[in-house]
């Protein structure tokens, strides 16, 4: 066989496209028995997976990974374990397919339906930790849409074998021949004829580094729903109960740094800044946070705070780094926010409810926290049983994206042989 | 002033971006003054208008454009009090923006809201007629976005001369400056920049022919909502009512052929083909329809059928030409509109019940009908009271798009000190 990569995408693309037709006609139970069978081979593959997963820990080694790395990519018995359960909780959710989202009906007789449907086929465009490869699959699947995966090269074969699990378990309790397709290559090639090919896919999902988004954004022909980043601002307003303040703002910064939720920006009203800076201040540099701030924190601090500039504005640490400003009224902190931001999560902290009510009007964010850690902008914590990302688009899908964001829908018109 | 190309439209980028943030906050009673005013400058305005369009039409002569062409560029008093009853028209649809989508509460007491709100600033790129130059603003005013729009150059003065008017009756009732803004140029490189600038343009709508629509796909990093083509098919079941088929499928086809919700291709079960073809197909030849079959339809109908080939199984013709192909199987009529169609309006008419639910599921197109026209796939039709276009993508928006499918959305969560 001499077939290109460019042929061997667009064949994988032809075959996600019929699965998908077969996919949209399963019913709620089908695909919980599925899900339940792909769950069960998953834990049966278990030994066949971790000798994947050794194979390709190996090479990471060799290639000098660093440990962090190692780890992500790293699965044990307590982890197939756990992917497993995952896809067992995916499962035991509502299905969103087939909801009538609205109907109603014409002058004219005709009436009109506006049914939720599945998408169809998505690519799945991700880096490093194998356990995307059922988290997002299973997801789509859930939502009766196929998937064409395309995974990080350390973690090939540790991706191949679980996709195998998850199409050889689910076939036997009827998954549709090419529902989940992992591709047999990580070259950027790949990515490039995925991206191009939009007579296949309707949506691409990256999800990783910058680099990676970038690329995917510049070539797609489809719609792509990505998180860029999280610079996620708390805005400290003169009328906060500075005890709080401080919970959220330690909260946020410290719970866990590496996440795009955590709080990057700090914004404090010039009216409690030197209270709150003593306090507050204080509170982060003993839980090690590096500072990086202006000279009203400097004053507070001295030269433990580093000075800030126009960088730290827009940065995303992920580490226990913090800008902190001072700004003298909250018009001064929206317009910073909105100017700065990535627009994926901020709070204020007041007890004047007017002001949080203008805040929460004017920043353009995702979501928009009054009295609430930003940590809290997630899937599981808004109740929706499962995530698969955090959409930094405002287009179909914004802030943290579940099944009702993988679906699309379609009108379905019933008449009496109604003309114009 | 010798800014380049790229540096004025990314200053147009800038500015529409700030009238965004003023548009978000405008009530729907400003926001229907504001279109109020719109109308009557536009209405005041007409000679200035009518001048510009003049000078259009008298360069479009010169250029040879055709008869077609040129009564799409026409503006005449009574086109131009169309435009302001459009406006009027738009001012008293509901206002869409500030709706709570949904609302709940969370165990640690966080009450979250999914609240409707604009997308941003929107670019309208379109061809020829002058209308869409106020028919997109003002859905997109309506919904409180920004636009930028980049019109044809054969409509330049008249797409100048009706921004104009919007922009200033509106300033006075206090519409944000720059709210409205057309791109003071008509080359190509202008479309190049927009559909590049991602930092300001939330989504592209693209209104015109293939190569336009292809050109902003291509180029595009923000999301695009497209109109790609209208390759809509009736299937005439075996258990079809005949004479509502006929009315149905003469109605479709002939009733405004220019159209994308017109019928292009008809299927027709091979069980009544013989019964049908001789009714329905000289009915259709009576109206001056071009009709392209095979040896069935012949058959009945004799050399005044020409033999379809595979290029009229994916033709939008646009015109009094009618693709037609018998088939043995609803399955068979199924697959060839899944695979063949354009994904836009496609009908079966039956008097089986079963049947049409069959089709209804498994065609996976944006608008569905049993035993209605596929002529009344338009947001009017629909009741949506206006229509900014109907999209054959599957995400965001589906089909018929009016103002809700101008709109996104953000979550606001208040709470009272929550941490994790």
């Amino acid at each position: 066989m001499t077939m290109t990569i460019e042929e061997q995408v667009h064949q994988l693309g032809r075959q996600a496209l019929e699965a998908s037709r077969k996919l949209a006609l399963l019913t709620a139970d089908d695909k919980n028995r599925i899900l339940s069978f792909m769950a069960d081979e998953l834990v049966a593959k278990e030994s066949t997976i971790l000798e994947a997963n050794a194979r390709d820990l190996a090479a990471a080694e060799e290639r000098g990974l660093s440990s962090a790395m190692l780890d992500r990519l790293r699965l044990d018995s307590k982890r197939v374990r756990a992917i497993a359960d995952g896809i067992r909780q995916v499962a035991s959710l509502p299905n969103p397919v087939g909801e009538i989202l609205e109907e109603w009906e014409r002058p004219n007789g005709m009436r009109i339906q506006k049914k939720r449907v599945p998408i169809g086929v998505i690519g799945i465009i991700y880096e490093s930790r194998p356990n995307v490869t059922s988290d997002a699959a299973v997801l789509c699947f859930k939502t009766s849409n196929a998937t064409i995966l395309r995974g990080g090269s350390e973690a090939f074969y540790s991706n191949t074998a679980i996709a195998a699990a998850l199409q050889e378990g689910g076939m036997r309790a009827g998954l549709p021949e090419h529902s989940i397709q992992l591709i047999p290559f990580t070259d950027r090639e790949s990515v490039r004829h995925m991206a191009q090919m939009d007579q296949y896919l309707d949506l691409i999902i990256p999800r990783g580094g910058k680099n990676l988004i970038e690329t995917v954004v510049s070539l797609a022909r489809m719609p792509v729903i990505k998180h860029y980043d999280g610079v996620c601002h708390t805005y400290i307003d003169k009328s906060a109960e500075l005890e709080m303040a401080k919970a959220i703002t330690v909260n946020a910064k410290t719970h866990k740094p590496s996440v795009c939720n955590a709080l990057e920006t700090l914004l404090v009203h010039s009216d409690i800044a030197a209270e709150f800076y003593a306090d507050t201040g204080e509170a982060l540099l003993a839980a090690g946070v590096e500072l990086r701030g202006d000279t009203r924190l400097q004053a507070a601090l001295g030269d433990r705070v580093l000075p800030a500039t126009d960088d730290d504005w827009t940065a995303e640490y992920l580490d226990l780094i913090l800008a902190v400003k001072t700004v003298d009224s909250m018009d001064e902190a929206i317009g910073h926010i909105n100017a700065y931001g990535s627009h994926h999560s901020d709070c204020i902290v007041t007890a004047d409810a007017a002001a949080a009510e203008k805040f929460l009007a004017e920043i353009d964010s995702a979501t928009v926290f009054w009295n609430v850690s930003t940590r809290f902008s997630d899937g599981e914590e808004f109740g929706f049983g499962a995530e698969i990302g955090i959409s930094t688009d405002k287009l179909h899908a914004r802030g943290p994206m579940a099944l009702k964001e993988l679906t699309s829908y379609k009108y379905l018109v019933r008449g009496t042989g109604q003309i114009r």
